[in-house]
Order: structure tokens, then C-alpha cells, then sequence
């Protein structure tokens, strides 16, 4: 007799996990939530997309990529789950809209109950934040697809925006200031790059002195999401784009928001690189141009604003605990 | 001089997967899609939503599990892109829901653009059936999480509906008639079990003789939508609940459309189970109830239905080329 248990796969396990979690996302439900965690799909009412003049649903999904390998060197999950809520949130700033709703999905050769409601813990306390409801979700155990004690994490987040709001490259023109906010660590970008360098030098543990904490805190530092700052600003300035800086870095997307026949400078020294991609480009030998490619280099978000706003923004944010500077300008 | 193509990550193979995979995702974009592949999310116009009543938004995501260990064995990919946006489409259909837009989310440790291409040609011909735009994804290259040579397949889908329209378990009552849709095969579940059990025995090259084909093309057979014609069913005949027959089989999928104090009732050899479950079950030695928990044993949704409506329901789906019958009853 086979059962399903011994070909890897335990549903009464996963039947547990599921009910754990299920106690956890019901804190970030708010009033638009119909259904929940058990039903065959995630329900939320869009009764507010009624009263909107040209309402607009994006959708983006994003994965945690592997830095998840390090959230498993360390035994440290829940931030990974906000890794990827922050990450999602910022991808749907880029076109002026708000966080709507949050699924995700978990996969792994054999799912551990603590890790999945570590990364679920930290998902649904970066979901709360933002208001966007974690409606649903699917956890897959896939033996022989994962190795064994890894874990990929993934989200889908759904937000909802007024289509005359949506940035439009066009509206953006030269000599508009690049204004960058200061980003939490590496947010979810250059892992792999990150972790081939530093880990054949050092150790997790290590404390290198420009870092001032242990490598391996300093790797897991939560995406920080820019959305709520953000949308405050733009009730006092007026912005004409936003690129979220992921992979490809500064160089691959701020292209993202400029007008086809325009490029961009970024200002030498105009702000102060952290320590942690210094550590990386030193242990490596790697040059400016493939780290300013592939990670985000101290700047997780480029605002575009009219030359005479760019004070005016670095003011508000700052007001708003969040550090920024301007990076350059539109050529 | 560490480059990020060193460490595994190959950003320029990465940007020509993607401009591929823009051009053949395109051919599902519908009047809805506002902006399209590259952009930092992809956004749909919600204008239809004005005209509803109570529009709701449904999601649900869904992978293929290790189904693609099947497919990576035989080297065809196009059927996983398919089983992952069906999949989606029949949890949405639970909700009587209608498919909106779909993203999805592939990730390997080195991704083959030939892979890619397959499975992305597989969601875009499914997404094109259901009217249903694919409108953004994410590609993820994760050394060291995934095996070499699989990939995970993911697929993210949203729906609309009316809340009226949503089915209630309240309103299942006890008589009602279970009738069963015929399913493709495995569709995307068991597949643990299945491999374990029969790749001990069997080679996917093999054509164990109740089967007419190669087991690889019969496990690779892809998951059956059933949207498109319990749609049209529905303007015919009165169902009060759909169960998506998928992990868990119809023993924990039929419980999940009944009210709390109601069971059912399966009528014992009201269908022929096809022959690859029993080759399955024999080569095993697997007790009927790990079957019927695991499999779908041939019937791929259940609708519940009044008494005197199933022969209508049956008449009309095999009209529409979908072989169904009583599978049971509510008790």
C-alpha cells in the first residue's frame, strides 16, 4: 500500500499549515473582503471601482528570488514575506495605484510549518500596513523540483487606479529632477551576485566593521514599500513618473519612465552609496557599471518632478522619515 | 572581475526571453488591456465593472505541481502553460466567475528559452479560449533553490462576477443531484504519487496497453477548462454550487459547496473511471480512499443540481461535447 504521505506529499500537514494561516491573513482583511482563506478562490468587492470616473486594475506578481537562500542559511522568514508585499506595492506606485488585494504562493520540496507561518507572518504585517487584504494563497510541496530546505516565495498584487492618473512618459521632459529615495539594504535585487562574492570571504555571521551588524542581518533586511509616503506626496507635489529600482538597477529602469528620445544623468557623489554594495563591488572587483545594473545601489525608488519641486519633495519625504536626494536629471 | 552572468543570472538572455515572450502574450490582449508586457504592472480597464450591480473581484492562484517533472522528462512544456490558466479558469468557475486577466510566474535555475517559450505559448492558446488577456509575469532564475532542468509554473487569475451570482452552500439542500464532468486525465493533481507509483514500473516511453498511448503523453494530457461551457449551461439550467475536483479529490473538493450539516453520497460505478487511475491504483496496490483523496478519478468538476434538472444538465453538456453524469447525490 502507497500513500500519499510516502511519496512526499502529506495533505493532512498541509491541511494544518492552511488553518494556521488562515488565522493570520484574517487580520489583514478589511471591508471589501467577502470570502476568505478555504473557498476556491479569494472575493472582494469592488463596489468602490463604481463611483470611479475610469477605474483601472493592474496587477503585477514578483518572487523573493534568492534571497530566500539566505532567509534559509539563517532560519529568519517573516521578513522575506514583506520582501515581496513591499516589492509588489511599489511595482503598482509606478502607476499611481493603490494596493487592492494580495495572494501568494509558497513552494518548496517539503513545506516546514514554522518557516511557511514565518513568511505568511511577515506577508500579512506588510499587507496590514498597506490596507491590502491577503486573500488567498497556494502552498505547494514539490519534491525533486525544489532542494531540499529551499523555498520559493512569490505574491500577486492586484491595485486599483483612476486611468487620468497613470504616469505617462510622455509628460516627462528634460531637465526634470530624478529624485531617489533612499532604499532599506538591498531589497530583493542581486542575490545571486551578492551571495556568490561575499559568501566565498565571509561568513552570515561575520561582522563586517562598515556594516555594524552581522552580514546575514544586514542581507535580510526587509524591501522597504515606498507607497504610502508616496501617495502622500502627491497630495503636495506634482510627480510625472516613478521607476521602482529592481533588477537591471537604476541603469535598466529609469529608462522605464522617459520618453523614447530622451536619456538620463546621474549625478556623481549625489548621494552616499551604503556600505553593504561598497562591501560587495570591493570582495568582487566588480565595476560601477554592472553594479549600478544590478542593484539598486542605496536608491529603491526614482521619482521624476518638475526642476523647482525637487526641494520641495525631499522636504516632504523627509518630513515622512523617508531620506531622499536628487540622483540626476532627465537629458 | 565577477559579472552578474558569472553568478547565474544571464540579464541579456533573460531581456530576449522576455521580448518573445511579449509578442506571443500579445496575441490574447483584449479591448481591456491598457498597457501591456514590460511595464512595471500590467493594468486592465475596469469600465465594464461600472455597469454591474455588485461587481466582485475574484483570484485565484494555482501551480502545476510536479506535473512539470513529467514535462521536463519529456522535454514538452506547451500543456503546463495550459493546466495552470484552466486550472485557474475552473477555481474562478467555482465562484461563478468569469476570467478577466492572468499573470503568471516561471522560475528554474537556469531558464531555457525554449522552456519558456512552450510553456508561455501554452498559457497564451488557453488564455486566448477564455477570452482572458495575459497581461504581465515574471521570470525567475534561481540557482540553488531549483534543480537543474525543472521549472515551477505558476499562474495567477482574476475574475468578475456579480455577488448575486456567487453560489452559496446554504442553497445546496439535500436531494440535490451531483453531476459529474468528465475530466482529461490527471488534469494537475497526484502527480507525486502517480510518478512515484508508476515510474518504478513503467518508462513514459512505455504503452501499457489500456492506455492506447505513451504514459508521457497520457500524464502530459492537459487540464480541462470548463468555464466556456458551464457558462453557456448556466442560461439552461439552475446549478447551485461547482466543486473543482483538484487536491484532496471529490472526498474533501464536494464538502467544500455543502452546507456545514450536509454530506453526500458517491453512487458506486455511476462512471468508468478511466484506465490510467486504475493503472495507477493497481501497480500501488493504493486503497480506493487514497484514490478518490488524491485523484480526480475522471470527473474533473462537480455541479450540484436539483433532482429533476441533472438529465437536462447531462443533455445539454454532451450537446456542447462534455461528457457528464450523476456522480451522487446530497444527503
Amino acid at each position: 500500500m502507497t500513500s500519499y504521505a510516502d511519496s512526499g506529499v502529506n495533505i493532512d500537514a498541509s491541511n494544518t499549515v492552511e488553518e494556521k494561516i488562515g488565522r493570520i491573513v484574517r487580520k489583514t482583511f478589511n471591508k471589501n473582503v467577502l470570502l476568505g482563506v478555504g473557498s476556491f478562490s479569494g472575493a472582494v468587492s469592488a463596489k468602490q471601482l463604481k463611483s470611479m470616473k475610469e477605474p483601472v486594475i493592474f496587477v503585477t506578481i514578483d518572487g523573493a528570488g534568492t534571497k530566500t537562500k539566505i532567509a534559509a542559511m539563517v532560519g529568519k522568514w517573516s521578513g522575506i514575506g514583506m520582501d515581496v508585499v513591499n516589492h509588489c506595492s511599489n511595482d503598482l506606485l509606478c502607476s499611481c495605484a493603490k494596493p487592492f488585494f494580495f495572494v501568494d504562493y509558497l513552494a518548496s520540496s517539503k513545506l516546514d510549518p514554522e518557516v511557511v507561518e514565518q513568511i505568511v507572518s511577515g506577508m500579512s504585517f506588510a499587507c496590514k500596513e498597506l490596507d491590502c487584504p491577503l486573500v488567498g494563497g497556494e502552498t505547494a510541496e514539490m519534491q525533486g523540483v525544489y532542494i531540499e530546505g529551499e523555498t520559493d516565495v512569490v505574491g500577486c498584487m492586484v491595485g486599483v487606479g483612476e486611468k487620468k492618473q497613470v504616469f505617462d512618459p510622455k509628460k516627462v521632459k528634460k531637465g526634470d529632477m530624478l529624485v531617489g529615495l533612499a532604499s532599506s539594504g538591498l531589497h530583493t535585487n542581486g542575490y545571486s551576485l551578492a551571495r556568490k562574492v561575499l559568501l566565498e570571504k565571509f561568513s552570515l555571521n561575520d561582522k563586517p566593521s562598515s556594516l555594524g551588524k552581522s552580514l546575514g542581518e544586514e542581507l535580510l533586511v526587509p524591501h522597504k514599500s515606498y507607497s504610502k509616503n508616496v501617495f502622500k506626496l502627491m497630495r503636495k507635489v506634482k510627480i510625472s513618473g516613478i521607476a521602482h529600482i529592481t533588477g537591471g538597477g537604476l541603469i535598466e529602469n529609469v529608462p522605464r519612465i522617459l520618453p523614447e528620445n530622451r536619456s538620463f544623468a546621474i549625478q556623481d557623489g549625489a548621494w552616499s552609496v551604503p556600505h553593504v554594495f561598497r562591501l560587495i563591488q570591493e570582495t568582487g572587483s566588480i565595476s560601477d557599471y554592472e553594479m549600478f545594473r544590478t542593484f539598486n545601489m542605496g536608491v529603491g525608488l526614482v521619482l521624476a518632478v518638475k526642476k523647482n519641486e525637487a526641494k520641495k519633495a525631499i522636504g516632504e519625504l523627509e518630513k515622512l522619515g523617508q531620506k531622499a536626494f536628487v540622483v540626476g536629471e532627465v537629458l
